[in-house]
């Protein structure tokens, strides 16, 4: 049942990738008006000149947000959501940064991993890593303190840490990864909208790379999580290592597809377990998630594609005495703009499935 | 406002890819409950067996439809529908085909171009061609009669009848066909599910190629109606051809990709004809339709991914005096299972567009 | 057997993909020392740096040619090669140029189709077209002059034309072709290697979109070659139209690949002719050429992949009253670097297959 | 150099993906004469039938091999080989197999790996596994004796070994390995060529998945080769562990591509390990190979399509004390039918690179 007022939304950065799918999604939301769409010099243009697939829609974009919005979507690269979000907060405006700029705790970690001084350091604490499934009770106090008066701040997870973070979490929590390997790879949306040479059709199609070997930005994120899982307190920035997962090995690779993360962790246990175990485990982690399903064969990108699902499946080996964790997401749903609508659902107090209905699009 | 009783449905051949998109748009439809899903040999299988990208609706296939639907979709081999029909209209059953076995009107053309003796043809005359900006006032007619006891028969359009019909129609009817060359492309989803070689990915990735070189069953289709339209007559199935396009030249393409059919008309006119009379031509003919825009930059198939729209586009050119006429749809969509749910909602007086309201994917 | 001397060759422009192709080829022709690459600001940099599947070769690339060539190719933008040519056939290097600069005999056509007035105009006239299959006998021809003193040039023909012509010869010189409508089919290679949004992969995949309507620059030529064939003088520019071909209709379009062209020949022609003709029209015509294969079941451009090899097929229809005829080739070989070399081979009065014996790849 | 008399070759199993691999690089290898192609009921047939980018060899295919063959190339289902072997080597016929059934040393192995129990486990011991970089010197030895009367037998490794054995190779042989974990990704021709549901196009593009989890054959072979290396005794089929590479932790994936393989290594080291120490280990290991190639950028597929290249990227990380190795081969040239060409110019004293010659094909 939609409220009777909707909420008034908008999307700084509406041109790329994830602005797109921020559209697409918010546009069909029942109880939510899109009131404002930004980018740089977009003043009046039709969202079809920029989305074509949307040109139905009949919006238009802006270069500036004007007029009242009770939430606001960033897309912007990294670093510039850092400058503009204080401004969104104190005319109270609830803030969803799609980008990483609160995404970690640890102020650090910003010059450490992206290379800039994050400008606002206080902003951290109070802000939220918006996975749901890890961080539902903090979105939903944040959402109450919202309807008290402070906006809320959800620094929405990026795609890789998304589907690593739900492959791992049970057994992170459980405290069963002695060691762990995190092998993705990635459909190219991920990398944006952005005309580069390395992008073309003709260097991605019929083609495999690893990229960001030993480097990749979202490695603090995952170690983040990871930690907090298994210290036993989601959030917490210890600087002790109880689930070996600091030093992690994450190697990302770039597939010839548009859309879709696949991640295998794989994990040397710190005792031995069983599949019945395991399935136990994750049956109970996950058996109330509105969007993640545990399944008993290997997952495909291609089953989840154009949604804000999850698959998850776990093996336990006798003879190699490891576990396999793979999760599948689509990269630009559940793993940005489905993903940052899910955390704004908990925090505006509807349904958290609310606009991401939609099934998966096979073949 | 859904009604306050379902229409019940069920699907006859819910294993290939056109019964798991009429799965993936009829589970969310708002006035439709599925009751019976079938597939040869399928007691009690869950649906995501079949479909993975479905595992979350938790339907089950059965074998047999049991217990009472109100209407059927059929997605059938030909020839297999025409035998099944008739039994089902005897039961009350409305029936929306989505094969060929009730699309044409010359009981002559089924033998002719599908190698069977139709062994109904007195239903020929009753079932409506399931296109509904050709034929929304015949689909409303039928639905009138359904509602006073008379069960409905679809023959809902082929995937390039569908894009090759909307491109000309507005020419066609204004008679301004002297000569027409379709020069369609496909992705292979067309080609159904079925394990064939020549359809693996090996075979079909970067590469093209022709085939059904004059030979493409869906001509007789499309050679039907725009002769239909030509004679100011949707239906007609007079042996004249006043509009030049008995003997259609009709060339279709297997491009490397899943979803998604581009077919360009190449026109000789019978009179010249400018842009801004073809501009008004068919803003006139699809100014009001819900899933058909006019673009005026040549359109993607892409830009229609996995919903009902149609982009269409003409273009005249003085120099060479022709014009080119394009149209882009999701084979699976508005080619195939959406196209038969806008037919049903038509036929049952719903909205024309419930449960097809997915925006396009993209990227 | 390969001359005592080998041919010393230059490249310029040779970090594109034709670029790119070229050095493919040559570095493995049996006749040729390949004795300079060169591409803007890349003093010293190895090839692999550009070209990362050609790192074995262990060539460089320079700023500037510096050492005597003999011939050089060019793979340079439109309207670059039509400035520096005059000075190599000075200096008495045979040029083949691989873009259009000297492909049209009209200047007229150049500021109608290109946009610039050619600075050259006397220089078309001894160009030579470089499609082997039509001008042999020219190529031999400025050969023996070359052998003589004076440097050749040779326009080497553009990916579209290459196909289309291969297709049409026989039809055109036949006087066969009333009407003809040219519906082509390209990976995205053909576009080049600059970075431009529209051509990334997301945006390129798993969608179909047609271009250039009415106006692609490659019609120009099509009109010339054809016009010629039909006048019974290849090389012809009469003003007049005997073969209904100016006013082509000529409609390329993007498919989700890297390489390949097809282009499909929707012919009407003059009189009724029998599939029989047609065989025996197309093996005169093609039975002797090294590279063009003549086949019975429509070919796919996966089956010309990495070679200089040409499938045609050709298919006349009672029912319809019209002909198709289909060609394939790789649009980087045979309708690029490849051709450019068969043409110099023969301007070198080398084996015309030297160095272009590799067979397609597939799957 | 040719020799005077061309080695006389047969293909048995050439209508797959490897036989069509192995009619193309041998069609054109200089010392080859193929006088014998067999498959299936296939008396008589062009191999265009079968291989249409192969059509313009004019080979035929029979049912079996007639007259003399000096080598026959064996491409079958595993334990198809097995039972042919014998009888071929009593004609005195040198047996390159490109199966599973000579490249493991312990007979116990197939009943484990391969469900069937392999009926000639003598012939295990005097078959080479042909890596020529692992097993030059076998491989020459096997010819020695080959020219002194006993035929050689060599079973060609696979696809996933192929890379993973050259990316780990000098870590193995140094004792650098602790722990491994193997995740490869490929593209689908190694599937084969059997229609299969679940390989058709639409099922595999823009899609990934993992597959064989835990459970792929090639394991087997890894474990006895990397032993074997870290033994310090190549062949070697000690049943200790000196390498900490049984139990290997091997995970295979599908991706949407023709051709490829990737396959990432992450290794946890023995001991700490400088990036410059790993730069000396390459460069020593493969210096002085004619087709593997030290890259320091990771290394893409497309960089060696169609080639025998291989490319191997190996980085050390002093964060994660992990070291990070990946190799990049075409499956079907340097992980099957390049390979076998490969052993054969080796065992027959032909140049080791003979007929395989041809740069990458990019983009």
């Amino acid at each position: 049942m939609p409220p009777a007022t909707p909420v008034r939304v908008g999307i700084i950065g509406a041109t790329g990738y994830v602005g797109g799918e921020l559209i697409r999604l918010l546009a069909a939301h029942p109880a939510v008006e899109l009131v404002g769409l930004t980018g740089r010099e977009r003043r009046g243009d039709p969202v079809g000149s920029v989305h074509p697939h949307l040109a139905t829609t009949e919006l238009e974009l802006e270069s500036e947000l004007d007029g009242e919005v009770d939430a606001v979507f960033l897309a912007l690269p990294h670093g510039t959501a850092a400058q503009r979000v204080p401004e969104l907060l104190q005319r109270g405006t609830t803030v969803i940064d799609q980008g990483p700029d609160f995404r970690l705790r640890d102020a650090a970690d910003y010059p450490r991993w992206y290379g800039f001084q994050h400008p606002h350091p206080e902003l951290l604490r109070s802000a939220v890593y918006g996975l749901p499934e890890l961080h539902r009770a903090e979105l939903v106090a944040a959402g109450a303190a919202r309807a008290a008066g402070t906006p809320a701040l959800v620094g929405s997870p990026g795609c890789y840490p998304t589907a690593t973070l739900l492959a791992l979490a049970p057994l992170a929590r459980a405290g069963l990864i002695a060691d762990v390997v995190v092998d993705a790879k990635s459909g190219v949306s991920g990398a944006g909208r952005e005309a580069k040479a390395e992008m073309l059709f003709a260097e991605v199609n019929e083609s495999v790379r690893a990229y960001g070997v030993f480097s990749h930005r979202h490695t603090a994120e995952m170690e983040q999580e990871l930690g907090a899982l298994a210290a036993g307190t989601a959030g917490d920035t210890g600087t002790g290592d109880p689930a070996g997962v600091r030093g992690l090995d994450f190697l990302p690779h770039l597939i010839p597809m548009t859309r879709g993360i696949l991640t295998a962790c794989h994990v040397r246990p710190s005792r031995p377990v069983t599949q019945a175990e395991l399935d136990t485990l994750y049956a109970e982690a996950y058996g109330d998630e509105p969007f993640v399903t545990v399944v008993d064969t290997p997952p495909a990108t291609g089953h989840v594609l154009g949604s804000n699902h999850v698959r998850v499946f776990v093996r336990s080996d006798e003879r190699t005495q490891r576990i396999i964790a793979i999760a599948v997401i689509d990269n630009l749903v559940k793993g940005a703009a489905g993903q940052g609508v899910q955390a704004f659902n908990l925090v505006f107090g509807l349904d958290e499935a609310a606009g991401l209905g939609a099934l998966p699009l096979a073949p």
